[in-house]
């Protein structure tokens, strides 16, 4: 038996936290409230409509559908997403400066690859998308943690820990930030710190990755929502973003769009790790997104995950334990909580799914190892009864644990 | 304008060599003989059965077939590629040993990421396949080219080079193949030549990755083909294959098997990479390998490719000039030429066009840079009728270059 030699240090971490990991089987109990996977739900994939849409490009596009085509993406896509990029206020989005990727988690995965030489640091939030943690830390990051609030990113915070990494002599290479509705937190960067941010960036040399998958799913008015980070400093960050959330994740369809010298490395990136991402699938989305059928139903999944919020917000209120804090979304699709500093949710988990209820442990999306009583919750999977239902049981839980404590 | 500090040297070399990229337009066009384009015949996909697969999958599938799926690919697929690896001889392949790949390209990428340390060194035949070089060379590492003859790589260069890294200090990691109708030179490695490979990398310790796009393809009979390195050392063999040139690259769907220890591990980079390849693909390509289309289809695919192989050799036969020599294929889409040593094929390559046809030099195939002399001409594009008129064509522009530098 040969000794494989493997190099695991860069591949050692999966992105399902162990403890989760260890409990596939329960979690799939349909009488399990499930508030841990923060995948869509599929009631909102359009799946009528997309059997039409396939039909049609099987029909019209044939076999060009089923052939290789470019590592950048379709034209007829990347055409769409220059103008859905327009719609998000950002100017110049030309295709010149669009990479089509396979999920947003390729581009992270290829960012990484190009911009981080081993042993730079990434500054990220605390806590953060633990995917986006693991592609940029395989392509040999470390990473420094900024402190979020209500309001985002700390730039106070952001600005301090730059100083001292590289008073310590060590090469700040980018900022990773989820800036709407973020992944785990559910808190939106507002205005005023993405003005900071970027001039941080700016004064530091450094270059943000936006990533914004949820950025469409505000359960506000469009008007309230402040402009992507891109829209501010076009030459300073590379901003992702993918179809789905407002589409469906099967078809794993999403996109880069960068200056013009990211997105022409990023596009030879791609072609080493793939040649292309799948053409049928590219082809599906562009014919979606031309048609209307993404930009009509909107509103609908903006409603369908807004009730579902509201529902948990409310039963919170309604619920939860005295000194539990939790984060308020305006869109997307998560809640953090955090709990009594006593409360390790890690440790909790066997006995809330015991109860009839799962969630994910929020310590694994803080990059220094805190938040060991903090939770992520989901609202996007379950009903708006199932999720009262869920928030009520894993209260009681926390109360009867606090008791014990007491 | 920041100073974006990308780091090139990983990501500067496009699988697309320069002299053809610059002459993409050119290529387009439909009166010139396309002998360089390495893709499978669009008139080989099953359009309307898949049509009818893609009606099926979003019917019975439905909402499954929209949503995230396993990085390790979906169940029912795994199982139907299980089988299949039964079929060509590999006992155990188990589903536990199997990850789906986007296209085998993304297989080539992981299995660079995970073996190769910067500065390992991997063997590789001469010629190689530029998109596996990019993708290993991607990930760091150094090549050390190894002849190749008409019963495929050399094993005595093998080991003496082999030899000869170690002797300087150098680690050698893998050894890259393409056993079967080699992509570029067309060559089979022979059944004794697998075993002495199977053997020195045994004596080395070496892994063996052995990619293999291309061996169904076959146009003689299946009792005729050797059985893969695989079955000779599954311990030692990380094997790849792809559905792309039997039924349909745009749905861009491959896989490597790999023993359980290294395909755990393969799925923890997939997952890092891009949580996973297309859902919708998937399961068009297991209800396509299930319902037994793929397999029905076979025969004539062979016969396909093999037509037009015997129109190539012959064409060469009747046209070439005198010092030429070409190896012939029994399987796959290419065939490998050699000419006067005096002719620089990619200096060549702008008057071939002009003249009416387009082939690959083949120097970007050779590690070492050798090669000017030769060139890949793909059989897999255009018709018969079409390859022996582009066959004399490119011979008349050899005879006429020969005489101007008699």
């Amino acid at each position: 038996m040969p000794d494989y030699n493997i190099h695991l240090s860069r591949f050692g971490n999966s992105m399902m936290p162990n403890p989760i990991r260890k409990m596939t089987k329960l979690l799939s109990r349909p009488e399990i409230v499930a508030l841990g996977a923060g995948a869509p739900s599929v009631e909102t994939f359009p799946q009528e409509e997309i059997a039409e849409i396939v039909s049609k490009v099987m029909r019209d596009g044939g076999r060009a559908a089923l052939q290789y085509g470019p590592s950048r993406g379709l034209n007829s896509l990347l055409a769409e997403v220059s103008r859905i990029m327009h719609g998000r206020r950002v100017e110049g989005a030309t295709t010149s400066k669009i990479v089509i990727t396979t999920g947003s988690q390729q581009g992270l995965d290829l960012v990484g690859r190009l911009f981080v030489d081993p042993g730079d640091i990434v500054m990220v939030e605390l806590p953060s998308y633990i995917g986006g943690l693991i592609a940029i830390h395989n392509a040999g990051a470390e990473f420094v943690g900024v402190r979020q609030d209500n309001e985002g990113i700390s730039t106070d915070d952001l600005r301090a820990k730059v100083e001292s990494a590289r008073a310590s002599g060590r090469r700040v290479k980018l900022i990773y930030t989820i800036p709407n509705f973020q992944n785990p937190s559910g808190v939106t960067l507002s205005a005023k710190r993405r003005t900071q941010l970027v001039e941080i960036a700016e004064e530091y040399d450094l270059l943000i990755v936006e990533d914004d998958p949820y950025g469409e799913l505000y359960f506000d008015s469009a008007a309230e929502q402040p402009a992507p980070l891109v829209s501010l400093s076009p030459e300073r960050v590379i901003y992702l973003s993918s179809f789905s959330k407002v589409l469906a994740p099967g078809l794993r369809t999403a996109w880069i769009c960068a200056p013009e010298e990211i997105s022409a490395k990023t596009e030879l990136a791609k072609e080493g790790a793939d040649l292309s991402s799948s053409i049928l699938d590219q082809a599906i989305v562009a014919e979606a997104a031309r048609s209307g059928l993404i930009e009509r139903r909107l509103p609908e999944i903006r409603k369908f995950y807004g009730d579902r919020c509201r529902a948990m917000l409310d039963a919170l209120s309604r619920y939860a334990p005295e000194k539990a804090k939790w984060t308020e979304p305006t869109g997307g699709f998560f809640v953090l909580m955090e709990v009594d500093p006593r409360i390790d949710m890690t440790e909790l988990l066997p006995e809330a799914i015991e109860s009839g209820v799962a969630y994910v442990p929020g310590q694994p999306f803080f990059v220094d190892s805190s938040g060991s009583n903090t939770l992520r919750l989901a609202y996007s999977k379950e009903s708006a009864e199932r999720i009262t239902q869920g928030i009520e049981i894993l209260c009681n839980v926390l109360k009867r644990r606090a008791a014990l404590s007491d």
